[in-house]
């Protein structure tokens, strides 16, 4: 048998992948709310928005205001996405602990969502990195890359691109890299298969694994993931956002099914699913007209997990 | 990584334990139509339905007529579930390729689905062999054992307990042994260290995984049993089926999203998913009143797959 991790880790980024691909623009005021509640469920790391212009995407303006709120939070760790260099000076002037680069290893993709090769994106970061060290900012750098294991447009992503663009942004002076399947093709063999090569190239800086549930495939690429020594994946609450090719499909790996599968294999999450479960009740009042998901929600935890898992006794 | 076998066999259960969990009475011209056109799609196992009262189920009240149906396509493998001595009777007339007899590790669930200890339904495993050498039959008999991972009504089931089941039924006779997830309770983790054990009490007579996804879990544990060796499961064409506790969940593993998880790691199943995709699409019309569930209905294959797995491009 495999060993698995002791603990492991769930970044929200349902303030940021979910919220960015839905219709309905969440108030700041029930965002701070989602982060209060989701640190208070034992959440403690969230990606909490994203610095892109606002007329882009305008769900996610507040970015500014949502960091300065959850950096009061004792022991969160604070991520952002950033797109480009203007993206990171906003990061580093608001202390966000972490700002998340996206990279697509699809050509193909890159150019479609961001107008920029991959190594123009790369080349970016450099730039970043420098900003970053000017401002004698603690801000981490993780070089995220997106389309790993296949993309929509171009269809295979071949991996040895993937492992270069792993590489040449470690050579850019990335803090932290990390493999998305962003269109949830992967399964859990590639899974392996990657991010036992992405180990080797990047050591204890492979930071996470972001799987999109696309297919339906995402829990099962997390255990894939697990087994290689992966122990931070990214979900969102009630698997929120969606995948514009796929509509009514799921986003990302739903946060509270995760949490289950982990507690129920005697990973240590930090999480109180109960509490967990009750944000995401509010989450499906705040987002009457989105389609949501997972699974747990529905089922409830099971009668007595006593043995397996330390979760307080529910029926919701 | 892990050695993964190049074949795997779904076996298609929504025509028992589907059907017998939903309200909707499919027609038999139906459910004779859902075996070709399964068969047409290459699946070359179905359980076709229960030989018992038909008080108790009316949905399956037509599962002799089907098993006769089944017999007439070449190579498919036709099982059927019996409760007790006088199904088993019915499955050696009707000429069934397999009987499947479910026995509840959980004592209390057994006393609360079939008014028997699990010892005593083991006992009647003995006679169903007996009669069934008796007249010369080649019905393989196979010992189901339910709630392996935990009880709704008991909540945690000994491992110890199941598989002294286990050696139990092999004692009685049986051919093959399952392990069933029945209420979605399982892990990851849970799965690999059972079916190890089970694989060391019978060899190669454990012969299937039957995994409800009611937890959202279902797929990520047929990955940890294809880890152990198992190279057959049971899945339900949209999930149907439910769970009685679980109003809305869904039931087993949907056979398309398993078709499409092993079809992505390169185990070949024979299975057109494009055709069963299809057939899905007659099964939704069907039964516009039941909850369907599975993820690669709405998000079609991946634009290609050419490299990892052999289906035909389709864009659904």
């Amino acid at each position: 048998m495999s060993t698995l991790p002791a603990h492991a880790t769930i970044r929200e980024v349902g303030l940021r992948d979910g919220l960015q691909s839905i219709r309905t623009i969440l108030p700041t005021e029930r965002k701070i709310e989602w982060i209060a509640d989701a640190y208070r469920a034992g959440q403690r790391e969230i990606e909490v928005g994203s610095f892109v212009p606002a007329r882009l995407l305008p769900q996610l303006a507040d970015t500014a205001e949502l960091v300065t709120y959850a950096k009061t939070l004792p022991g969160l760790f604070v991520s952002v996405l950033v797109p480009n260099l203007k993206g990171a000076e906003r990061a580093i002037e608001t202390n966000a602990d972490l700002m998340l680069i996206p990279v697509s290893a699809s050509r193909e993709h890159s150019l479609a969502n961001l107008r920029k090769l991959p190594d123009e994106v790369i080349a970016e970061v450099a730039r970043m990195r420098a900003a970053r060290d000017a401002a004698g900012s603690a801000t981490l750098i993780e070089g995220g890359i997106g389309t790993a294991f296949g993309c929509t447009i171009q269809g295979d992503v071949d991996q040895v691109e993937v492992l270069r663009c792993m590489q040449a942004l470690l050579d850019a002076g990335v803090d932290r890299v990390s493999l998305a399947d962003t269109v949830g093709y992967a399964s859990p063999s590639a899974v392996r298969e990657l991010f036992d090569k992405a180990r080797d190239i990047a050591g204890e800086r492979l930071w996470c694994g972001h799987f999109h549930d696309t297919r339906g495939l995402a829990l099962a690429n997390v255990y894939a993931a697990l087994q290689t020594g992966v122990t931070r994946f990214d979900a969102t609450l009630a698997g929120i956002g969606g995948c514009p090719h796929a509509p009514g499909a799921s986003g990302n790996a739903s946060s509270e099914d995760l949490a289950f599968m982990l507690a129920d294999m005697g990973i240590e999450t930090g999480i109180d699913i109960p509490a967990l479960l009750a944000l995401r009740k509010k989450i499906a009042e705040w987002l009457p007209n989105e389609t949501l998901h997972g699974s747990l929600w529905r089922a409830g935890l099971p009668k007595t997990a006593g043995t397996r898992c330390a979760v307080s006794e529910i029926d919701v």
